[in-house]
């Protein structure tokens, strides 16, 4: 099977298996069994073998997986080999919190630009991460290559926004605004972070 | 089957319909079919049916689901009708945006304290949270329940305060510190937030 038509679920469990693998590297853990690997990942042994039977031969029967080779594998699959670029939308709470927190190199992710309407805003620096005012956006666009936007504006300005920036060329957005986008008619790849529903399931476990 | 009891998987699915039907109480939809809820959710029609199958009987054959009965169904389920009190671990960034932004009474939550060590930040009050000492904690529990604790600490100091937290009766923690908690001889519930998966996933359908 092509690495890049994965059915859904292996898809989803590749970003977990990478992290597991990178603690296992700081760890100093050279070689894995997929039983081993399977109990870090509340899966079963069979399951771990299945998965990375899409990939082709990574391990040995009785050896294990190298556990260096097989997280690059994984990052290859993973695309963390090429380097992309992102611009951000929305510089509130959440947004600052991103530019200033989270390791985007960490995923071969550059933050290029910052957009926002609020002019106190726009024209400053934020981790290195110039703000500029949404209206620069097109302009902006026409001499820098942005992969990916993170969405991180109010509720009421997020499909709006998001139909501009698809329409504009970006067609993979990363949307923290907890809305449902739902952009059929554009071809446009969106992954929803809905961090609330862990939250959630939090609250199931209390009761 | 006890609701209290359900497989991993339909726990995991349950915030997902409860905010789809938000969204359709928003939207004045007062009915909906299986089959719809099922497009909703990117699942078998079957599938929402045996999910709700552990709730009782919810729907009538051919009538579809009344959508607040249902919501409201699922919010108890979840144990939203419970009110909690959370404190909060680590007023960085991401501690501030979600003491700002987040909208935990939507989730009958109430953020009661943030508990912190930087001397600036203790004392002071973000959005009528209280940031105290984390040396104050033990007295603080002493006289305030706290259902949960929100962990915002930065990474090397996760391990550490999970334990102390935990030790200190706060069995559940919902962590953001991409630190995999491990504490397996506590009798603790740990909700990872892993957003960097989603990342991963938007770069593997960029390739």
């Amino acid at each position: 099977m092509d690495i890049y038509s994965l059915p859904l679920p292996v898809v989803r469990r590749l970003p977990k298996y990478y992290r597991q693998l990178d603690d296992l590297v700081y760890d100093g853990v050279e070689r894995i069994s997929s039983g081993k690997l399977a109990e870090m990942m509340n899966i079963t042994a069979s399951q771990v073998r299945q998965d990375f039977s899409f990939f082709g031969k990574l391990g040995q029967q009785g050896y294990g997986y190298n556990v260096k080779t097989l997280k690059n594998e994984i990052g290859v699959v993973l695309g963390i080999d090429v380097p992309r670029t992102v611009a951000l939308f929305g510089m509130g709470h959440l947004g600052r919190a991103l530019t200033q927190h989270f390791e985007f190199s960490k995923y071969n992710y550059s933050l290029a630009a910052a957009f926002e309407i609020n002019p106190d805003l726009v024209g400053s620096t934020v981790n290195g991460v110039r703000i500029y005012h949404y209206n620069q956006l097109q302009t902006y666009l026409a001499s820098h290559k942005v992969d990916a936007a993170i969405l991180a504006v109010p509720r009421s300005a997020a499909r709006y926004t998001a139909r501009e920036i698809v329409d504009l060329g970006i067609k993979f957005l990363w949307n923290f605004t907890n809305v449902d986008l739902k952009l059929p008619e554009r071809d446009a790849f969106i992954e929803d972070v809905h961090f609330s529903d862990s939250l959630l399931c939090l609250s199931y476990y209390m009761k």
